[in-house]
């Protein structure tokens, strides 16, 4: 393809991301397609001869549009958010024109050090203490890994190396394997699925502790999980603290649960994947009470803060304990000026990684802490919003508290008609919900997660509910 | 940002973008800065209100540019090639824009069902036996994974899933941990550091086979390794055989080992990393002969297929081991339509994952086969013009043979005048290259990695070689 065209269809794709992201309210927000749509209306085989670009952007709408749940439409209220803007959009066109591979710092100077330093600026903005920051001089510091999957396995396999380490000194006759097979790390029974499959992967015993009525792990519950292991002779290595869950954003007491983490040697690793974005703003902070007995802390800018995906921020008190857990170094990756800065292929599972300290840079630069805080505290509001409409409706309950912009809420009485409730939401397809599940309470979920968002939405989701209702109680 | 804003911005940048790259031969191939340079060219904080975009464009040339080392330039030749194009740059504006998870197929049902077609028309192009592809209406199937780690890592778990049910079937009364403790793996002394980092993430004992004159790993070495173990209770699991090896592109006989991990029962990955894209070239397909008795194939489109990075495409047989490695699946990821096309999340190490299908679709329809074939036809006739050069000149000699686009080569005489040799070449910094060593012979490899590769460049690159290692003769 040559400039010319490129220049032709890329400013043809901006005017058509523009009337996509602008006009999205008016789209079904979930996908109304049946499985298998797609094959039979693109031709089995690529061409041996190229399409024309107009050719491509004209399949858009036909093929790729029917099929999309639309993450971004203010009718979107499932999960989490994932977020977009127009500066990391543009962030990230940069980043493929230059397609560097920030392996080392060598291989791309600016890719690592423009990284370290927005992981600085951002630490910052969320108040970490400065043992976390590359800025403090000492041995902290950041990277970005791609999903909250990834930081929680990594810091699992640095505990894991850590604890094996510390154990063989006082047992030099432990082999690796006897020592792996009595490691036991911790989470909450409401942690995200990734904790345990993070477990899996690292082939370690996982043990879930019961939350208490506000879905938190507590700090005695973890300590009597913790003596009891050691009593059977298991040795406790690892747990992962939840700020703000996926299943009703319930926060663990990072206060009660850091400081027995503490106590006994176990790397305390923080999971705020959504929440954490809240933490610009210090009103939220309380919630991170008991950060400075942490080991290393993870949330995600791209759920709520304007970066695209993948930009999950991950911060440690003492990388070298990641580095060394798979250090390999063939010749063909070594450079002079090695060690000087992170070379952070040792941080993260994969050896490649693409250049994403951009998005944040532009995304940070081009909104400003007060408007990003603005954005935060509005999508609150409008969760907010939408509980007062809900508490209004004396046919439904609030489950749990509202906290951050997630609000959990269901038809009083039994699970049966919230799954029918539900079923036929996501049928109708204006809006989009998902549903959680604590202690067999099965509940529907509300997650603010459109740029686009407003009062006026918030009105429209919640009289779709209410006319589903209608109708399903009326029968 | 508004629209207005981010259409001028957005067009701004595709002129930058168009600027970039055409003129890339004038640049610095190299960064040429000091560790620590960016940090005083920015602020220390992110601002409380917003900059324009005018000064984050202007920033470009001032902060990133000179921390660049330019891996789309023509005068780059290190490791291998990363590959970008326009189409797959305008692709993922269009993934950055839509923004869709794609971890079910509900969350996007374009993002699942444009990557399983995609991945037919690939492994067609590439003429991969049809159990692989989900066309055949078998159990095969395809996914696109970031990087080839992951994929080593992820067919390492499956086949350790695997195993440890086949041997749980003999002996009901050995634990798991018991089992685990057994497995070996095996791989080339040639192959990617990623291997033996696969094997320490899944927590595994990895044999490393001696490769043959060739660097080939050969079925009777991998055959006496597996039988040795087995006589040591040991339990052979898993073998990787790397087609295209990073250090020299020699390649594995998969058509001998191959048949040696069928008759032992052990699951064969086949790593072809950089060199799976020259299989859309009939001409090199022999190099895959014995692809039928490979579990799991591997290669990455990012490479040298033009597709931006990240897209490491994988093909296995019977994908269902890979999925219930770690099967977790909560309340709030199920869906209606589960089960009928893949929910990929079960297939990856991340829960999330982006559109990257599009940039496939655009890149294949954008070039079309025979572009594609062209493309690569090219790059390995300019790897045999630099040879030729080389071979021309008596004080240097060609290490072992001319693959692909990758020319392995070196001084005659000791390691001491190659090391230096490479060392003035990167820091004269108008080419770049790496070095590997192979039984303590250390040499330099010159990959052809630009798009914009024209003949003269290899003789700007071979003059450069040649006046370095005149000056250094002289003295």
């Amino acid at each position: 393809m040559e400039p010319k065209e490129f220049s032709d269809f890329a400013k043809s794709m901006v005017d058509y991301i523009v009337e996509y992201l602008e006009n999205l309210r008016e789209r079904r927000v979930l996908a109304n397609v049946q499985p298998g749509y797609l094959r039979p209306l693109i031709p089995n085989a690529a061409p041996d001869d190229p399409d024309s670009w107009q050719d491509v952007m004209a399949d858009i709408e036909r093929v790729i549009m029917p099929g999309i749940t639309h993450w971004q439409s203010p009718r979107f209220h499932a999960y989490y958010p994932m977020t977009n803007s127009y500066p990391s959009i543009v962030a990230d066109m940069l980043s493929g024109a230059i397609a560097c591979v920030g392996f080392s710092w060598m291989a791309s100077p600016a890719c690592t050090e423009l990284e370290v330093v927005m992981l600085d600026w951002l630490g910052n903005m969320i108040g970490l203490p400065k043992e976390f920051l590359a800025s403090s001089g000492g041995k902290g510091g950041a990277v970005i890994q791609g999903t909250a999957s990834e930081a929680t396995l990594m810091a699992l396999q640095a505990a894991k190396a850590k604890k094996v380490q510390e154990v063989k000194e006082d047992h030099p006759d432990w082999t690796d394997d006897m020592i792996v097979t009595k490691l036991v790390a911790y989470t909450s029974d409401q942690a995200h699925s990734s904790v345990e499959r993070a477990g899996l992967f690292g082939g370690v015993k996982m043990h879930f502790i019961a939350s208490d009525a506000k879905n938190s792990m507590r700090g005695e519950d973890l300590e009597m999980a913790i003596k009891n292991d050691l009593e059977a002779g298991l040795i406790p290595f690892y747990a992962v603290v939840t700020l703000g869950t996926t299943n009703s954003c319930a926060f663990d007491r990072l206060d009660e649960c850091g400081p027995v983490g503490n106590k006994y040697h176990i790397w305390i690793h923080v999971d705020a994947g959504y929440a954490g974005c809240a933490f610009i703003c210090p009103e939220y902070r309380h919630f991170m009470q008991g950060i400075e007995t942490a080991d290393s802390f993870n949330f995600n800018p791209h759920k709520w803060l304007l970066v695209n995906f993948d930009c999950s921020t991950m911060w440690l008190k003492d990388p070298s304990w990641l580095i060394n857990a798979f250090y390999v170094n063939p010749v063909y990756l070594r450079h002079e000026t090695q060690g000087s800065l992170p070379d952070y292929r040792h941080w993260q599972i994969p050896l490649s990684r693409r250049f994403r300290a951009l998005k944040l840079w532009f995304v940070l630069r081009l909104y400003g802490v007060k408007q990003l805080q603005d954005h935060i505290r509005r999508y609150c509001k409008f969760a907010q919003e939408f509980a007062e409409m809900c508490r209004a409706d004396e046919r439904f309950e609030i489950v749990g508290e509202v906290n951050m912009a997630l609000v959990c809420f269901r038809l009083k009485g039994g699970n049966e008609a919230n799954e029918k409730l539900l079923k036929v939401i996501n049928c109708r397809g204006n809006i989009h919900m998902v549903a959680a599940k604590i202690h067999e309470i099965y509940f529907l979920r509300m997650a603010v997660c459109s740029r686009y968002t407003k009062s006026e939405d918030m009105i429209y989701t919640w009289n779709e509910v209410k006319e589903v209702a209608d109708e399903m109680l009326q029968k």
